[in-house]
């Protein structure tokens, strides 16, 4: 094949490190759509070593050299490109170092390694020449990295906020569509193969908190901050809550969001949240993933597509592949900035703190079936400043003196209706603890 | 400001040719946001010379070199980026064609010439060893080009769809929401500055095969195909036929749908159609516009935004520039070919005629009410190889013996269906013709 020029394409070999769900997805659609990828690429791109702990009867590796220990791979003077999917933050960082000092050129589906190593690995690329490629670690198959990267270049982003969890999300869909119980849905998406055996990453919030990190860190062109990021799972969450906020027209999202604050610092939160159901982003349901950007110039964005699975996630790394292949030979001031900004302009932000952020918040309470009780409770909040917005009360059970109230409020900074919720506490009409979720109009 | 290695900034000279809508949210959003823009570029970028036949009072050109004559932009021998939006395809021909003549790299948001002329500019453009970007040509801010260019790069895209002009959107939705006809909201539009005077561009899908023509060559790796696309507008869409959509679970929205055929050859299609109101792109409304995308690898991503506007334009147009400036000085074998793939793996793909498309139907029609009538019907639709699968019939009018039947069919060479229908309209127990919306489930 030519190239551009007319001459022979430039050959580029790949090693793949891991051939586990995403290194087999990639091996597959690496070799099957190989024309296509060489005419984007304008490159010969040829998988020439697999480093792997055991074959995966998936791929057929014949006539391409496998090494037991992955260190063979970025010590194999051939090899242009190694491409790390074996996952974790231990011998992942090992692994990655050794070929960057080795010059290598590297493209990661690791989002923990990149949230909590990035900005120390970002600095050891550069050492090298070399560059270190992330977009399979964000959302799966949604080119959202270079969205944010290049796409967006333009703009200030004001804010963004995603669904980065597909397993969060199918939990939350599951439970309002069929009224199930958190626990009884996550073992069935343990069943699917969606959720780990350990899902606190996923529940908890803290591989979103992965993410959130490294879209906020390209978006406000920050270094990365994966310690100042506040996590509150979905855990708590109740059917009885997805279908009260559905009524009011809104859903509960696990929202990783991230905003420039007008009077200074960001905010870096993952939480369940209400988000109205007349946006787009409410609407984005089971396993799959969005990220929605507002930037000053653009307005809003919207990214949706599959945030996890062997060959959509695949997708992202061959992205980087050709992206990685075109770049070879180019001077790396004209390579894009890791973290889209030159590093001499990378500034640290202060990060708010969740008690200083202001959100509007939904509210459920257990209320004694008495008149007055009411009032006292919408006199807590109005002293504090917060003003109800919706309020609705739901039918008691039978021989239950107790009802649910549900509230929407006005915005308010997080540590003033904390202490407004103190207060209703101690109402002796109030019974069990008051029920919190973020709402947030993202317009 | 030092670049990547500790020296100077590369600078990068900026000509804008055009101070209209977009030109002026152009110049204004590159001073804004000049620092970030910068950074992102590595690059110190400057606007140099405005070409435009009058001021904008919108843009202070102060300290800038202004020509009335645009051409003075192109032979500037100190303008390294010729940024032109003046629109329309004779003058804009011939200024592109020069700038890239002179080495000048180009910045368009010009969809017409893009999708009329591309296929000869990309080759002036490779003589001359300068690139030609459009990424605001096809919907506004949203990054669709570079997401199917390099985001999408692993796979074989299997078909795409877009509401990709706003103005068809807004008027549909307008229509759906207050029941109003087309004419009237047509108006509305206008007013509010949506439509041209000339309303045919947007309403009779000339633009939306415009942009549909672009991201197709993208997405297949073939040359731009304008003269085939087929083209129906919705000027016959009533407002009935919104809401009997709606009652059936489906939006109405026009479409530009690009398919590759299993079979081989690809259809290229702009027409209302009925989406199932589950599909995200369903519930995109108003002047918004989005692309829906099947890859083999990664299945089915969505690219949602603005598509017009001042700003929103301004964005693709500059993160067009911020690409460029980082790509000066790169050999042109390591640029992003213009349509994805390198030219000499471009392949013309056979476009099949619209009556060889297949896709399921909404009918609608103004049947005689008396007993065995639809029984014929069904007859001609079965005889014809085409199955039922919805049909509801609506209430007369008082006095009025026909009553509007609805049918949704199965899948059906449009040959074939139109066959059917020719035959149907023939029964004296149908009056009117046969109201024809085509169906998409997008899966």
């Amino acid at each position: 094949m030519k190239n551009l020029e007319g001459g022979i394409l430039k050959r580029v070999n790949i090693g793949i490190c891991g051939l586990g769900t995403v290194g087999s997805g990639t091996f597959n659609v690496l070799k099957r759509n190989v024309d296509e990828i060489n005419a984007r690429a304008n490159s010969q791109i040829e998988i020439t070593h697999i480093g792997a702990r055991r074959e995966n009867p998936l791929c057929d590796t014949a006539g391409i050299k496998v090494s037991r220990d992955i260190f063979d791979v970025a010590n194999d003077p051939d090899v242009d490109i190694l491409v790390e999917l074996i996952g974790g933050t231990s011998v992942a960082l090992d692994l990655i170092s050794q070929a960057l000092r080795n010059g290598k050129h590297v493209v990661t589906a690791n989002k923990a390694l990149i949230a909590e190593h990035g900005n120390t690995l970002f600095e050891l690329a550069r050492e090298h020449k070399a560059t270190l490629s992330f977009e399979a670690a964000v959302a799966g198959g949604i080119p959202i990295i270079s969205a944010l990267r290049e796409g967006l270049a333009a703009n200030k982003v004001e804010w963004l906020a995603g669904i980065i969890n597909g397993t969060g999300n199918f939990i939350l869909t599951e439970m309002r569509d069929k009224g199930r119980e958190f626990a009884d849905v996550l073992a069935q998406a343990q069943e699917l193969g969606y959720a780990e055996a350990d899902p606190t990453f996923d529940v908890e919030g803290i591989d979103a908190a992965h993410k959130l990190v490294i879209l906020a860190a390209i978006a406000f062109g920050a270094p990365l901050q994966f310690d100042k990021v506040f996590t509150e799972g979905i855990s708590n969450v109740l059917p009885e809550d997805l279908t009260y906020a559905q009524d009011l027209g809104y859903q509960i999202k696990h929202l990783g969001i991230a905003r420039r604050r007008d009077s200074g610092g960001i905010e870096l939160r993952v939480h369940p949240t209400l988000v109205p159901s007349a946006q787009l982003i409410a609407n984005v349901d089971g396993v799959m993933n969005a990220v929605l950007v507002k930037g000053d110039a653009v307005g809003s964005t919207l990214y949706y597509g599959p945030g996890a699975g062997s060959e959509a996630t695949a997708s992202a790394v061959i992205a980087d592949i050709v992206r990685v292949s075109r770049s070879i030979g180019v001077a790396s001031d004209n390579h894009i900035p890791h973290l889209g900004s030159i590093d001499s302009k990378l500034q640290e932000p202060y990060v708010l703190p969740i008690t200083e952020v202001e959100t509007a918040y939904y509210l459920r309470m257990s209320v004694l079936d008495r008149p007055g009780v009411l009032s006292t409770v919408t006199q807590i909040l109005s002293d504090a400043g917060i003003s109800i917005e919706a309020l609705v009360q739901k039918e008691p059970n039978e021989g239950e003196p107790h009802v649910p109230v549900i509230l929407l409020t006005s915005r308010a900074i997080e540590k003033r209706l904390v202490g407004a919720i103190e207060e209703i506490e101690k109402l002796d009409t109030i019974s069990d603890k008051i029920v919190r979720i973020r709402v947030e109009h993202l317009n």
